[in-house]
């Protein structure tokens, strides 16, 4: 008895799942809306429209259930297969990731503090939340944001004019959002899994760097407190039985001394968690997967301690990352293109100490010294 | 500019390879003569015969590197492919494993000691053969043996008819081969790797079981004297260089007390080398595909100890593995058939006491318990 999973997006998540769902003796069809979606190098491929009923039906009869590589989904499209297939996450825990004004009612009916926002339906809403907020603050469409795309950083008085001018006319599609500037000392996020019994867990918590709002570095397990990891993870896992979710899910939260601010839920395997293929004992695509089969959950230790750098844009020469001790290279097999996610690399060591020379030889050699110099500073600084 | 690997055989070893080298940004194309090679549902897939001329036109049009997942791939298709496409290892390193007579001659030219063994022509040879070695001892096809097949012991006077009733038609087509019986106190492997550039890695050394000659479990690293450690990379390291070996292969090797016999080459990714996807910090499917592009090798460092368990004919419930702290599942997509391999699981522990008791639990769940016997009495008495 062969079970297929249908993943709606063939991206790099929707192809490192692939990757490690061949050991369950899984099988895959992925459906995309573009032709040369990386995943289909590694997995069957259905192209199509996702709200294209005809295409919808066709995926769906040839898999047992389904999941994502984007939280985009249209809605109605989730709801069609779920009516037909399982679908995890479920849709309802799809729609509340999916609107930044739901996730954030969420987070506060459950006690998670999040930053400062409010529901900006014109300019007039706009100018008066400035006011109360304070300088600076981010203008952001509700839905359909991702890596930064549909902000707008508010600086000054003019920048609230300009602000509406590049976004207002989302205000009836997407919905616009207006949030409180938090300068946090770091970001953090938590990367856990949840199945359709309620079993539960977390890998340790991962520190992220972002660069013009995409994330360039992370590390795991972040250098913090006992008492923020533990509050992390009681709220990941009260965001998860509050919303019965099933899969892998990550919770970005600003962290500011001891305090943690629910930034957002990404309802997926996230980026902020691909050191867990080989930082960890089982990585987030293979649990992601466990978890909607209602298979056993594997065990989310770490090995030792794991940086991943984000290659955007373009690949960089390998060999630096593959002579390294516990450099691992990830080429999503995407041609280039400007902002592009087009692999990454994670660098394993036994030691904080062991992974700083890494990083830095590393750094040198790439020519890219500025993207790992947060994370040695980190290394050498707070372990 | 990517590259595409074409895989000859479409086995789990194709299949785990495909697997292993997408990270690397890696393409495939694996040619098989049958339909539904396992390999095909992650990889794309040529069927055809592999001495059909226009298949291997084919094939070799659309790749730009050739190897193997099986060793007795036809040396004329192999020597075909080498004079329009690298092909790795060589065809001359192939044609050495494929024959257990020129692999013991190149053994002992080196001055690897090896069991008693002789060329056998005739059922005259054959009994004088055993008369000089004693008895057991057994009778082998010179080539296309693999999973102990093609072998016939010989233990009373009566078994070298019977032997050569079944075994000496092959004189011809495979040629015969009779080795003395070697009463070894345990079976080794060496996993090695080299590049064209000469570079060369091993990794720990893996203790291997047997049942009714297949592989049935493995254990890494191998709890071994420093000086028998030393002196069996030393082996590999010699053929590998004697042969200008490129990829990974296997040394198998008989230990008595301090003494170790070569029993053959395995020119290929190996089974006792499975358990280094979980168990080490680069795993030999990718260090093959580093060795065939002459990228820089990954470290053959452990993470502790590693228990691979083969399954044979069926896949057993995956339950008790998945549940298992560091149990790992590899199922190979195949149909259930007596003697066939169709997954295996590896067992990774910090520590030889925390595997043993693993694999104490898990033989129980799965009625498996002599699976796992032996491993847990070396893991107990012998570390
Ligand atoms: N309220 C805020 N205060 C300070 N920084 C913020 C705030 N909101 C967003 N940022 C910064 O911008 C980054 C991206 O923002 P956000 O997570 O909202 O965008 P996104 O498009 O959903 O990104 P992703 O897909 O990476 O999660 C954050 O990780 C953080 O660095
Ligand atoms: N000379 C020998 N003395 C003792 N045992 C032997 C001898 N030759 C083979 N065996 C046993 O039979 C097993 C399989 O033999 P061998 O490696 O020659 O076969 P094969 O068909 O090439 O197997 P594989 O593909 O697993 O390497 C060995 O691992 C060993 O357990």
């Amino acid at each position: 008895m062969t079970t297929t999973v249908g993943i709606l997006g063939g991206g790099q998540l929707a192809r490192m799942m692939a990757l490690a769902g061949a050991s369950l003796g899984l099988r895959f069809l992925v459906l995309d809306n573009v032709k040369d979606a990386c995943a289909g190098q590694f997995a069957p491929m259905l192209m199509g429209d996702y709200t294209d009923l005809q295409v919808l039906g066709d995926f769906m009869q040839r898999i047992d259930v389904a999941t994502f590589d984007f939280e985009n989904v249209p809605a109605s499209s989730a709801a069609w297969l779920a009516e037909r297939k399982p679908v995890y996450p479920k849709p309802r825990a799809l729609a509340v990731a999916q609107d930044r004004l739901a996730e954030k009612s969420l987070f506060t009916e459950l006690g998670i503090d999040v930053p400062p926002y409010r529901d900006i339906q014109s300019l007039n809403d706009l100018r008066n939340a400035v006011r109360d907020f304070g300088m600076p603050c981010i203008l952001k469409t509700r839905r359909l944001g991702y890596d930064g795309k549909g902000q707008f950083r508010i600086r000054t008085e003019a920048d609230i004019q300009a602000a509406w001018d590049t976004l207002g006319a989302q205000v009836e599609r997407t919905g616009l959002i207006l949030e409180g500037f938090v300068h946090f000392d770091r970001e953090l996020s938590v990367i856990a899994v949840r199945t359709p019994s309620g079993a539960f867990r977390a890998w340790p918590l991962t520190e992220n760097w972002h660069v013009e709002g995409v994330l360039s570095a992370s590390l795991a397990p972040a250098p913090v407190t006992p008492s923020v990891h533990e509050q992390a993870l009681a709220y990941a896992r009260q965001l998860a039985d509050a919303l019965d979710y099933v899969g892998v899910f990550a919770l970005e939260l600003f962290n500011i001394g001891d305090r943690l601010l629910a930034n957002e839920l990404a309802p997926r395997v996230h980026n902020s968690g691909h050191w867990t293929i080989e930082g960890a004992e089982t990585s987030q695509f293979e649990n992601h997967l466990r978890a909607v089969l209602d298979l056993p959950l594997g065990a989310t230790d770490v090995r030792g301690v794991s940086c991943m750098l984000n290659w955007i844009g373009a690949m960089p020469d390998p060999t630096p990352i593959l002579e390294a001790q516990g450099g691992h290279w990830h080429d999503y097999g995407k041609s280039a293109r400007a902002g592009r996610k087009v692999g990454h690399a994670t660098v394993r060591a036994d030691t904080p100490e062991q992974l700083a020379a890494v990083l830095e030889t590393v750094g040198k050699q790439l020519n890219r010294s500025d993207q790992v110099a947060p994370v040695i500073d980190r290394l050498r600084k707070d372990y």
